[in-house]
């Protein structure tokens, strides 16, 4: 899983119906990076450090196994960097 | 999920038959990067700012478990670059 | 999906019985790039640009859900680069 | 799967239930490289070189065909780097 | 795929029960560039150059769908480089 910064909330109106309501959330591994695109899980906002999930493992962990999503917020991490 | 720009639309007569008649577009991370062949599940146009699924949720993103996709666009960006 | 050019067939003796008799192609991103082995879904001949599909899609793309694929060449694109 | 040396032990609270009580590691590829996060398998201490699978393989590797992990350690190395 | 040359072999005695005894390889896709583990499924010795292939299709290459491999070596190139 990828250590990742919330950076915003990202707005889609125009959107296949199967990513419902979950909130997606612009995140990055670096700051000055680009940014990606996770399905929020957990209720995060900008400026947490996370823990986000690719891969197939990225749809149910969004709720379901039909779930359109390759990068899903699972855990907020508690103290980051560490100290 | 991966944020990029549609670039074009991509013709291939000769493909294989699950590909279907879903349209085919050349999507950009960056301006002068690479370009990447993504199905379009939403309807977009060329200078569009889209949401693009990967990996396994490709596949249903596009319609079916069975679509032989890997990159898919879910949804368009309603403002991008963010103000 | 990725756009390739088809650059030579490669040949392996000594296989696992499923990859069967699908042809193996040494495809390239980019002229000098370092190659990748995609199963030819299509019928393609060095020099064609091609669409590859990775992830778990490739499996279904080459013939069934149990291929042993992770690249497979699912259309020639009919015109690139685009004029 | 990468070669990776465990380096510490991360803590998220506020985590999705789906990940357990299943340790999460950070690990690196390269000593000053980023870290990523992985589930422990096989019982790590920091500094231990371990082989790491991803993709959707991470998944059963860490207990089920459910559990969100798309890089879990399997193996501790016996030796490394080789002599 | 990728075209990667089997470096050594690599020895992990802790490791999870469903690795089985498949030997796992350190395989290169440039001389100098950094090892990758992956399952043999061929019978390979170092010096060998290797088709492998990544994503899920590993799983079922290592012999099913429940083997823990993102990699897996599933033919020997007759010859390469090609001359």
């Amino acid at each position: 899983m990828k250590i990742c910064r919330v950076d915003r909330t990202l707005v889609s109106t125009n959107r296949i119906k199967e990513l419902g309501h979950r909130p997606l959330l612009v995140v990055k591994e670096k700051p000055d990076g680009d940014g990606q695109v996770a399905v929020d899980a957990v209720g995060c906002i900008p400026g947490d450090w996370v823990i986000c999930v690719g891969s197939s493992a990225a749809r149910e962990a969004a709720g379901s196994k039909d779930f359109p999503s390759d990068l899903t917020i699972v855990g907020i991490i508690d103290q980051w960097p560490p100290t």
